[in-house]
């Protein structure tokens, strides 16, 4: 074989037995304009390098006043590069008094890193209801496990900043007050299912934009 | 924060940032217009409650008179707004003498709840061929991993009621008999993958409508 | 061949060189003595069919006073056959006024399957926080995707009954109210990440037994 | 960067930042004596390159004179170097007149490779019932999908060989006919599960050694 | 139910509650005319047994004069009808001197069966960089877990040839040195990603046809 | 159920019904003493808020003066929250010339966050052999496929630091550099596999520490 290492004119020989490999699915960048399928969107034809990276998260997000933070997700809806990859990532900005208020995952486990600030951040486990709790400086790291209830807010005297990844492309965001009281879901559905009396949903649902 | 809590002036400031997340899949309602793919049917676009509720195992199935049974499933092609989702459904009813015959759900386990009547079930482990197998009333659940043969009949004096769920939303039924005897593969090769004889054979495919 | 059919004295040769496949894992039934694994429990070296049956949802279940309602497991602590297999179930008692409050399975999707009286339920959608409810009659069957907010409750005037299924062996249950309300986790941040008050929040710590 | 090429004093520092990543898990070669979980057995800690080869399928099975096949499997249980990696293989010999009959793999789809004579083999599709059948020669390979009932069997006028992967460690091999009739199930069980009649299963039990 | 065995009569009844399950997905071959998603290619509407069925690894493939080898592929796209199933094959011809470089299966998993000739095979795992290495004869098998660099050659005198299954339907072929040398990634970067110096960067890409 | 929610007497008999569900995996610690399994470790039985924490990403990691790079991991090894729950991290610290030099990750895809300096990164897809480079600034981000061939190396003149998330809680780390000439495979063996000459495989086996 060595004497053929130098004979550069070989080389249409050599990529032909591969040609047929081209197929080979390395990734599936989302082809967001085709339907959604239970493993993920359909694949882009044509790719390239600016399909696997994102810019997006590189400033603070847009500050949402009624709760002083701001989510600015990187899911597969706005970085399609992590179709199929099972990964995708969040910044969250926080600022004095800001919060990411009580929420889930459906679909995925959180890894977050405190790149600025001071964080407090705390997971509730099902069963027994047992609060996991921690106060996180920059540098440190928590995962919250797939589904949990959990939450973070600023603990420091400036403002917070937290990457954040999560192990699915597409791990959703369920905020429990929004989901309670942003929507038409009747006040007498809401209390039914809640402990909370009609003055409290009634005020929570003017609060968040919710009618009924 | 507590201050903005009265504010539903900010309202359209909360939305914002969180508008982004509408893309999250949080179910994918089978589009059944669409090719099936390994993972399921291309995601739906519009979707109501009604996807999500299915009334077609409120009523008694109709009854198949060879075996005195009916198997009502509540699969994905029925049921669109299990696709994705690990799971579906179906009905047996079994008049008295009714049976399920030897069977596997290529692609999933089963658990029964038998609501009516008394029924017999087992199935029979690969490898060493054991069979597991109980008389079940009405309340009482078994479980029947994928891909194993097993079978349910009646064995009470009164018509028999079972729900039944399966670990996919497209768990498949292979009824052994119709697999050998109601296709036109031919009788020589059934008898050679079986230890039945010709007349056996030819007998079967007259009853259950296969040639060859 | 067909002529060694009728040889019973070869059955000694016939099953010796399938006894090295006795090894194969057609199901795992839990050992619960052992530490859990991502993927389930150990599996039991002994089993019998009784482990495949679980006779502990044929009654009602004891009917907790404050939901008015009783919610009975069969997951894999309960009944070990289903580990491994992708599948559960439970059984729902809710007396007239009952109700299973607002909750989530962080790792499962559920199929409700209605056996007496009339249910409302309803889960809500992260991201637009759509409702999506349904009146539910004796024989309707609905489900409720993994991870998102759901909720049942008695609208009928008499007891209602249902048998549920969800596609893990373990999918969790986690009720808003008690992971907010039955444990340690201080007022304060309680009151942080809910848009609760604090007179609201005290109180019900008071009635679901947290302190803090 | 450069200039330090050549410097292997400095091989220590080398080493040292990536020590902790001995943990990583390339691969988990199967400790036997432990027990089973869903996801395979735990790691064997002291593994060498022979974990990773096996002989067992160089040479020409035990032929089992019922059947004048042989089956000889590298399943997890004798190849222990597949456990968690999702294949297997085994080994088919087929004198003329042999016969794989008809079975499943409850856990695996199978991939044939016919390496001398010619092998008749076919599967059943669920639902329609429809046979897939083929007539394969040295060299031709053929698909089985997971669960469904398959066989294969001798077309030829001298020995055939086919060489087998499956898609999972362990998929299990469930002969219809011996799940049947080499158990102690019940004659009048088997015949309500399938349309056999007495006389032809109780030659059959009589065959295969089964009892009842 | 004995009575009614003989009644062909009745056959249109049987085939009506079953014929709901036609949409069953025992298999998804794959149509290669539509966009790939995550979990493989959609459906193919219309499915025949040469669907199942491959006869390009029969004969030799085509020689590659620089490593003096073949790999030829039977992943999902020249064999459609693994896709969904976790498993496709390939062939590999290696001359006298032949070599199968260095390489990788981003996605899968390999088994190899040697059935001809002598092959020199091994993998280096990750973390530890210890070599697993083996010579292999005709009827040994050995296995390459997924993702981990490996190699064959021919370590014999005359030519060998082996059949391989992947754990996947498409599990991908990275040649290191294709991947380094044979594109347009600039020499500069090569040198500093690599412990190679620019005079050796260049000879490969000349070889190879990378430039830059 | 409204006039009940006052009534803390009653706790004792809320609690009840759900004392079942003690044993539902929310998460699953490493026991890293016990066997790793093919989906990871046991589960610890005695968990803390601090099992969910790591602070060993704070702090720049050690220098390698060779690569003049840092990798630091937070696998499961390392951070055993993270175990069964499909995320890891960990931090990469590149000084001026600093490189992460060509390597892949067998087991997950790697998601990118810059957090100060400039990265030069880029992966090669197989098959085409296509390479995907990017310059990364503080806040971008990229993703590299799973089992790919990737690199990063300091681009700036400043230090340069990145966080990484992987879709594994293992996702292994494989520098081909490595795992070519840090051990003891034949330098012949290393030639015949890679297009490189005898000379340059033992000048690098001598400055990584390989022997043979």
């Amino acid at each position: 074989m060595a004497k053929m290492v130098l004979l550069p004119v070989l080389l249409s020989f050599l990529l032909l037995p591969f040609a047929s490999l081209a197929l080979t699915q390395d990734f599936c960048v989302a082809d967001l304009s085709c339907s959604d399928t239970p493993a993920g969107y359909p694949c882009k034809s044509s790719v390239s390098a600016n399909d696997f990276y994102y810019h997006g998260l590189a400033g603070k997000g847009k500050i949402n006043p009624l709760i002083m933070a701001a989510v600015t997700p990187a899911f597969v809806g706005q970085f399609p590069g992590v179709n199929g990859l099972g990964i995708s990532a969040a910044r969250l900005d926080m600022e004095v008094g800001g919060v990411v208020p009580l929420h889930t995952h459906p679909a995925g486990s959180e890894l977050l890193f405190v790149t600025q600030g001071t964080v407090a951040a705390g997971f509730i486990s099902s069963g027994s209801n047992t609060p996991y709790t921690k106060t996180l400086y920059a540098g440190d790291i928590m995962v919250f496990p797939q589904g949990l209830l959990h939450y973070q807010y600023n603990a420091g005297t400036g403002p917070a900043v937290a990457l954040v990844a999560f192990s699915s492309p597409n791990p959703g965001l369920q905020i429990t007050d929004f989901a309670l009281f942003a929507n038409n879901l009747p006040s007498a559905v809401v209390e039914k299912v809640t402990f909370l009396d009609d003055a409290t949903v009634k005020k929570l649902k003017s609060v968040l934009g919710g009618s009924g």
